[in-house]
């Protein structure tokens, strides 16, 4: 059987999938892994693919990797990465090669998902489309034309680091009031706990004093109706429609796919996302992207990368 | 021998010039002209161009109209123009064509402006290329690969409107914060006039009574020393650099160019602008465009079109 294999590397997991060449998932893998070093990464995803073909009839045509971080996508090479601090110049796509017997086409996380939900998800049939991955971090990829636009130094998209308050608190990047810092999952954790702290009352309130507060606790509250989630959601939404109405501005694209974990809480962070972008694009005659949920979930980045292995390897 | 034509429409004026192939300008006329209807444009630039075509022995082969405003650019109609407030669905290339007696490529102003300067001006051989056109009004134009990227619905670049202060003060478009609201040259005015109000010697003081102060003046007098002037536009710049910085962010683009008659103040702006630009995007390993000054001046909306013309009519 031919098929495609998508490997994505993370900071705390490892994924393989074969993928057929049309982009569906035939069969999905993955491990948490410690986030060590490239030769760890490695080892794991190899096991994952052993997992994946052994007893089967399939003989993989072409392979891509998806990794977090500052990828150098010609070289194959992963430049640094803020989950995998230790990693610096790691030729991944070589070092995954001699481990599969394949050529490996390697590609930044966020993009490759946007490439996926661009041909197999919720921004099929686009002729422009940016995918936001809200988590931890804010990624961000942008498919223009229905190929992935990658700028003068591969690093497009950076949408997590747009300012969105210029004064803003600190950013990781080192940067002020940064998208990332204003709108990721402990955005939404801090928000939450500000209203309990004033007093609030939450279904959340026991979780408060301990640390244990998630962001995907907020969001499974806020589908509840707990109005404290409601409005900690809401709150991040807005200032999520301010980055995707830059975004806008500058590309206008037909659709943008918002994913990732912080992405799962679903209309109570889309929907005051949306009002907010549109509102702020409404003077301009009205022509705002449709703002949707990703349609694939934990697969996206596999996808895109097996399918970027062959436009890219041919 | 042979031409192109190109011709730029804004509020205030009216430009013509006969363009070489390879962009230069052979002959540029302007004419000041109120802003009226679209029929009066076309009667103005059908003088303009009799005035570049007569008694020469010169056959233009194509022409092109950039035009401020929303344009269609595939069916030549200016859908609405903040500097034309009566413009509204005009079919400006068939109306010039008719007058002309050649076919007619319009285009927006920050558009053409854009291509003119990846062409043949200060963004000549980059890859990807952004230009922000500075006055009134802050337009915005970005050239992929090349080509003059127009986004899904015709609006990309409209950098002038993304926010660089999600809570600041309302804009021309409803929005709040914009770049266009914080940078142009009302800002800096507004700069001056308040360090003035707050007792700062400076040689503008004679003029800050009288509603007469102008960006330019403000220019004029940072170029020779005046502190109140220099720190107007330092505070402007830095806001320039947070708007250029998340363009950069999202577009990733070897150059950009800042242009437009605020620009003119120069280094005491752009400065600024550069640095404020660079710090944002440092944390993310150094890979900022270069920040440079337009080369083309007031010719680079007909340089632009008339080079946009031959691209699209052939």
């Amino acid at each position: 059987m031919a098929a495609l294999l998508g490997i994505d590397i993370g900071g705390t997991n490892v994924k393989a999938a074969l993928v057929s060449e049309d982009g569906a998932v035939l069969s999905f893998v993955s491990a948490g892994w410690s986030g060590g070093g490239p030769e760890d990464a490695v080892r794991v995803a190899a096991r994952l693919v052993d997992e994946l073909t052994t007893g089967r009839d399939v003989a993989p045509t072409a392979c891509g990797c998806a990794c977090a971080g500052l990828v150098q996508t010609g070289a194959g090479v992963v430049r640094s990465s803020p989950n995998l601090p230790t990693w610096k110049d790691v030729r991944l796509s070589g070092m995954l090669s001699d481990a599969l017997g394949l050529t490996v086409w390697l590609e930044n996380d966020a993009n490759a998902a946007a490439y996926a939900e661009f041909h197999v998800g919720a921004a099929r049939g686009a002729e422009n489309a940016v995918m936001l991955t809200v988590g931890t971090g804010v990624g961000g990829g942008v498919v223009v034309g229905g190929r992935l636009y990658r700028g003068s130094h591969g690093t497009a998209g950076e949408i997590g680091h747009t300012t969105v308050d210029t004064d803003g608190p600190e950013c990781v990047c080192g940067s002020r009031g940064c998208l990332e810092r204003m709108a990721n999952a402990d955005a939404i954790v801090a928000r939450a706990l500000e209203l309990i702290g004033s007093g609030r009352p939450s279904t959340l309130t026991g979780r408060a004093g301990d640390g244990t507060l998630s962001s995907s606790a907020v969001g499974r509250a806020a589908s509840e109706g707990d109005p404290v989630a409601i409005e900690a959601l809401e709150g991040v939404g807005r200032v999520l429609g301010v980055g995707l109405a830059n975004v806008a501005q500058v590309l206008d694209p037909d659709v943008i796919v918002v994913g990732g974990g912080v992405a799962e809480a679903g209309e109570p962070l889309l929907g005051p996302a949306r009002e907010e972008m549109n509102a702020r694009l409404s003077g301009c005659e009205f022509r705002g992207p449709h703002l949707v949920a990703a349609a694939l979930g934990e697969t996206a980045g596999v996808v895109g990368a097996a399918l970027l292995a062959i436009e890219n390897l041919d």
